[in-house]
């Protein structure tokens, strides 16, 4: 061990890369057999065949994994969001079943024979676009994140909230998306050359629409015909989404209808009385796209448990919106000391990247911490310094760290420290 | 554009990176508008608001993707299997749901507070692990392929069968897997210095049961705990199951219940009077894990028509258990000349690969084809070459290049050519 792993691994009980490697140590196994004991009845299932395959299959009856909804919204149930459990899940692929939604007026349903893609307005020729017609052009795949502007938001307020890890950070997830870049479309109609936005605009009820600046439509952005490996479902714009890898998740304009190439942003209503950043000094940012650098443990965390005294795995996800995330370190002892995680599915860009690292529990009362790094060289802020920027009355865009304290009870709790 | 590209282009339709650089040209769009045109009535979906969130999502009515059932075997609905729609999928995910299935006797509803995986034999002392055991350990997440070794028998077979691409190629899959490296068990339980093999066996009624090199078990091999971000689906082993990357899927175990570390095989019935390839001298290769290399267009693919001349992507998946993909090239020209595709989610260690080309189809009659050469330099061969080392008895591993044929009226049929 080096001596930075000897004294964490000591001290905080968090084991570094040398002790993985020497996991036969790490004794979590639940109960030594003598020799004679591995032979036992037979269980149940085994003493008869299953059931067979099918057509389209489902989880088992002993799990029940949800999205948590929140219908409070005054305006009714369709303006909710729905929050995935990032507790229970693990690796960087979420269901698609359980991804996170926000509707502004529900789900529409579409009937994708009618459905259709215009782009027009400051183009040399209006174009309109079947669903069919989209499937023909080169397409592109590959795992984004997509979080919700407000994410995070709990933490924000001046109390912490003893909430777990999905009411808290639930408004994010990530997949591989596949679509067709939107340049191919926009160069297909001929932008004018004097035209420095796109507005995108949703078929749904509340006509969602967003401005984007016509070089960022061009970089890494796509219509998203596939999620996961399947068409898209309703609640992520089924037959088709604008996807903007790495922003606000609102930008990603569900049941994409219309594409208006035009001089000036349209300065829509989600863009001026929604989706700005009130500053301290009155003003607000607008069209500030881009989700910034941050993890979460998401286990151990918020309203869990800890039964047994020993070692468990520190895991959780790192994300930016500025490229792909180089590092995460976990501190056991609210931000004393730090140890370099373990990555998996890293290196991905504005993907998620899922850190890991063992930790001995002895006890005592800890606060656990991640801390991500991302390629451009943006490291996530404490929760005091994210919240200098911003007015008090604002709330998109927090990334601060996140504290779980784990009491002598093993008790987990969402603390500001 | 390269001579080879505009040779291809002029000559097969294929049109290499340059043509794909310059999409504006491909000219798929369905319709231009006149501007008048852009406004029209709104659709009835954007008149009223839709549907709330909810806890669990589903898919669209439109969509109806599923598994082919096959319940033709002797022995019962249980001893059966079920193909994933590669034609609709796209990208490298496979949902859960559709993930491909092959059950010895059926799906076994196993209760996970019951469950337990014991590893003994040669070991210094045995140890018996429930779900949460594992779960404290450290977890690795990777995509890799799952393939059965059966998978496209049916172009061993002296006849081309009229069928589609899930039909002939769909008991292959992908998913993002996330489980517990074998190694850490196995050296917690401590290995006798003379052991050579461990024989893994699973909960459900057949007690299905493989062997493997003990080498192997201590690589790349994980007891899987979660697909694709949750727990284990019943009908992919739920609670855990073995995953050994890039070898035939019977070798995976699922319900994983027992591993027995010893000096010999188990000779298993599974592995001796199946799994094994017959040989043309009569000899059977045993223990012959690795699925090789291979690739398959699944758009355009069988049963297909192509409803118009114009521009289509041609896509498809490759794989090796050898390695990762290098490249892949199309042809569609039945072989005379080849053209590299584009890739995507590639470079993954034993994961399925996403190739795409454009093609431009001008109502000649053509035979499309790819082949793929892996890491380690393994070419794909053709269907004379895959077949010429087994016995016409024998059809698991084939890996011979696919030929569809587009007829001039855009009729696409399976072919050997």
């Amino acid at each position: 061990m080096t001596d930075r792993d000897k004294q964490s691994s000591t001290q905080s009980g968090l084991l570094g890369r040398r002790a993985l490697l020497r996991a036969s140590t790490l004794g979590i196994a639940g109960g030594f057999l003598l020799p004679t004991q591995a032979a036992e009845t037979l269980p149940l299932w085994s003493t008869h065949s299953g059931s067979a395959q099918s057509e389209y299959g489902g989880r088992s009856a002993f799990v029940s994994d949800r999205r948590q909804t929140n219908f409070g919204n005054p305006f009714g149930p369709q303006a909710g969001v729905s929050y995935t459990p990032l507790a229970t899940l693990n690796g960087t692929i979420t269901p698609n079943s359980l991804h996170f939604e926000r509707h502004h007026s529900g789900i529409p349903a579409i009937d994708p024979n009618v459905h259709s893609l215009t782009i027009y307005g400051d183009v040399k020729r209006a174009l309109r676009f079947s669903v069919d017609d989209l499937r023909a052009y080169p397409l592109e795949s590959h795992c984004y994140f997509l979080e919700c502007s407000g994410n995070s938001f709990l933490n924000t307020l001046a109390s912490a909230q003893d909430l777990s890890v999905q009411a808290i950070h639930g408004l994010l997830s990530g997949a591989e998306w596949t679509g067709v870049p939107l340049r191919y479309l926009l160069d297909e109609a001929g932008v004018d050359s004097s035209a420095r936005w796109i507005v995108a605009e949703g078929a749904d009820a509340s006509g969602h629409s967003r401005s984007l600046p016509i070089d960022m439509a061009r970089d890494k952005v796509m219509v998203a015909l596939y999620q996961n490996g399947e068409v898209l479902r309703p609640a992520q714009g089924y037959p088709m989404r604008l996807f903007v890898p790495g922003s606000e998740g609102n930008v990603s304009v569900k049941w994409l209808h219309k594409i208006k190439v035009q001089q000036t942003p349209a300065y829509s209503r989600e863009e001026t009385s929604k989706y700005t950043d009130l500053l301290k000094n009155g003003k607000a940012e607008m069209f500030s796209f881009a989700m910034q650098v941050k993890s979460v443990i998401t286990s151990p965390s918020g309203t869990m448990s800890l039964k047994r005294r020993g070692v468990y795995e520190i895991s959780g996800l790192a994300w930016s919106g500025a490229g792909s995330i180089r590092g995460v370190e976990v501190s056991a002892d609210g931000g004393q000391s730090w140890v370099a995680a373990t990555m998996q599915s890293s290196g991905g860009d504005r993907a998620l990247t899922r850190f890991r690292i063992p930790w001995h529990w002895q006890g005592h009362s800890a606060v656990l911490q991640s801390r991500a790094t991302d390629s451009a060289g943006n490291i996530q802020p404490s929760r005091t310094l994210a919240l200098e920027k911003y007015s008090a009355a604002g709330f998109y865009h927090y990334n601060g760290i996140q504290s779980w304290a784990v009491d002598s009870q093993g008790q987990v709790k969402n603390v500001f420290v």
